[in-house]
């Protein structure tokens, strides 16, 4: 009888902030693949581009100018998903054709005055702006909204339409699905367990230490141990923090420190700057403020797609979408290669 | 007060296969696009490929060498996300780290001998033998296993590594995220309603006609209330049907008509090999087979990216993944394009 390994056996994996679960696959690494090249992310990006709606001074499509900002900017998004009017589509529904209004606001932040930048290559102190910026952000439209939702789009590759150095946020009048079924989990572990999910989770892992990429006093990034995108981590505070405005200076300095470590990280990876989906999830806001939400962790998740190389995507495709995720290598694979990677990023190693 | 318009305001609309929600912003098809652009796909595909190893009569990666198949040909993935025989990883588990046993079958299904084919330019009668062999595979996979995922990645866009007609079946022991979650939706509906979810959902869709792309005596195909990529399609049939075993030889005959139909139109869209991932859900099997699964209905998803053009698709990125699915022109919409469509293939056109 074989003994179980988890780089040779696929086996199932329960993700508990969504209540369900990843096939590893880890043996699949070896197939060849001769299926889609992605184009390499640009490299040559001016630093001002006098076309660039995002650049200091330059005109946007809706006519306003922007300022000649020198740390961040952030701006009414000119195409907005959400927007604060919106009419109620009515109530007359079959229980088949259900829809419900939808308002919000859609903002979008510059990270830094220089399109060639991005935060890896930023100062630590550059990146505590962004910090300050997004809880000063979440705490103005949390007041009303009860879901602000801040991520960043980067590359290409991840549908970023624009490479000067910035994220989005988007504020709406619901709990979008996301959110909700993290919010139904960390409660229902919280009642049975009596602790927040995710802060014994990382107490687990900075203990196992076989899925830690980086980690300082007050922060803990891990590949977690359901991650379905191959170098997928999740960014964890070890003290119980239910939102990104309660971080004190202290908080901000070390998760800027530690934001930067795991950035660099991940461009050292394939030598280029890697993409990804990332964003921040937090306890709801608005009417929920008066809620108890101490089942609710504060977490960041960084979902990037590359598999193989610079240029060879993982795709969540057919068996995927019909079925379920699954992965090609183990998350302690993923773990020790990032862990193992230079602190240093390749860009100012060259120079 | 303005009054509601699904085309100019956004709003939210209830998927209740998934019992979760898609924000409709058809606005936002308003934006101007600087992102990415996809390769178009290849057009000038040889019949023939002497190193392609899903030609007939060629060697594969395991050694074995095709049959020289006149019509679809069947055989083991050589890199298979699911094996039959892996060991368990053992139940001493902590609720934060669980893991359980996978077991399964991968299969390729050649849909025909040439490369130069696809489902909407292969002839109805080559089409049925590829329904007929779908239904033998259910029914040989489905003895033992709960669940049979039909599904084709057509095109490179959808991670698809190799341009000849073929779809993959992949058997597991367990019963994916996706089917569990369309089990208990449907369980729940047929609990309340007294009629399958689908069933009733057809009826409804056949009536009001507006999300209706093509239609015949055995099958319906509409873009979803609550279709989340730009021009996807549900295929259903009129009559309750459980499983793609069960049609009759005249609804065979039907849905190869109706497949080639909507196949066509999808190419004739942006006059492209349109790219898809496709998969077909009916009731579960193995141990289910047993019970009582009335709440089922057998139907097909289609999942195209393409958005704006042949070379720009829809991003399911930054909010998307963090928060919810976010679709940019209503499903109304996309249907009456689709069914607008010419129902002769823009190949034969122009030869
Ligand atoms: O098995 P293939 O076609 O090589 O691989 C493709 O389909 C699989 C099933 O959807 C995915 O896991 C892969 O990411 C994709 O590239
Ligand atoms: O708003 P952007 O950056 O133009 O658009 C990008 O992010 C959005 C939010 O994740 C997605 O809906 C779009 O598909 C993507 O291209």
């Amino acid at each position: 009888d074989l003994s179980f390994d988890p780089k040779e056996h696929q086996h199932l994996r329960y993700n508990p902030l969504r209540d369900n679960w990843v096939l590893v696959s880890a043996h699949r690494m070896k197939r060849p693949w001769a299926g889609q090249v992605e184009k390499p992310p640009e490299e040559h990006i001016p630093r001002y581009d006098p076309r660039n709606p995002l650049c200091p001074g330059n005109t946007r499509a809706s006519g306003e100018i922007n300022p000649s900002y020198d740390s961040t900017f952030v701006f009414e998004n000119d195409f907005p998903a959400l927007q604060p009017d919106a009419p109620d589509p009515g109530s007359d529904q079959h229980p088949l054709f259900q829809s419900k209004a939808a308002r919000g606001v859609c903002k979008v932040m510059c990270f830094h005055p220089w399109s060639d930048v991005t935060l890896p290559l930023m100062k630590k102190e550059e990146i505590i702006k962004v910090i300050d910026k997004w809880a000063e952000i979440l705490e103005e439209l949390g007041a009303t909204y009860p879901w602000v939702q801040i991520f960043e789009n980067k590359g290409a590759m991840m549908g970023c339409s624009n490479p000067h150095p910035h994220c989005q946020v988007w504020a709406s009048s619901f709990l979008p699905n996301e959110p909700a079924v993290a919010d139904r989990c960390q409660r229902a572990y919280y009642q049975k367990n009596g602790e927040p999910l995710l802060v014994q989770y990382a107490k687990q892992e900075a203990e196992k230490k076989e899925r830690v990429v980086v980690e300082n006093s007050d922060w803990l990034v891990v590949v977690p141990y359901w991650a379905t995108w191959p170098y997928q981590t999740l960014l964890l505070p070890r003290r119980h923090i239910l939102r990104i405005n309660e971080l004190t200076a202290e908080e901000r300095d070390s998760l800027a420190a530690i934001m930067k470590q795991l950035l660099t990280k991940y461009d050292n990876l394939f030598e280029v700057s890697f993409p990804y989906s990332m964003g921040w999830h937090g306890a709801p806001t608005g009417p929920c403020l008066k809620d108890d939400n101490s089942h609710w962790q504060l977490h960041a998740h960084y979902y990037p797609p590359l598999l193989r190389s610079a240029t060879v995507k993982k795709f969540m495709v057919g068996y995927e979408m019909l079925a379920q995720e699954q992965r090609d290598l183990t998350p302690e694979q993923a773990a020790e290669k990032l862990r193992n990677l230079p602190e240093e990023h390749y860009k100012t190693r060259e120079n």
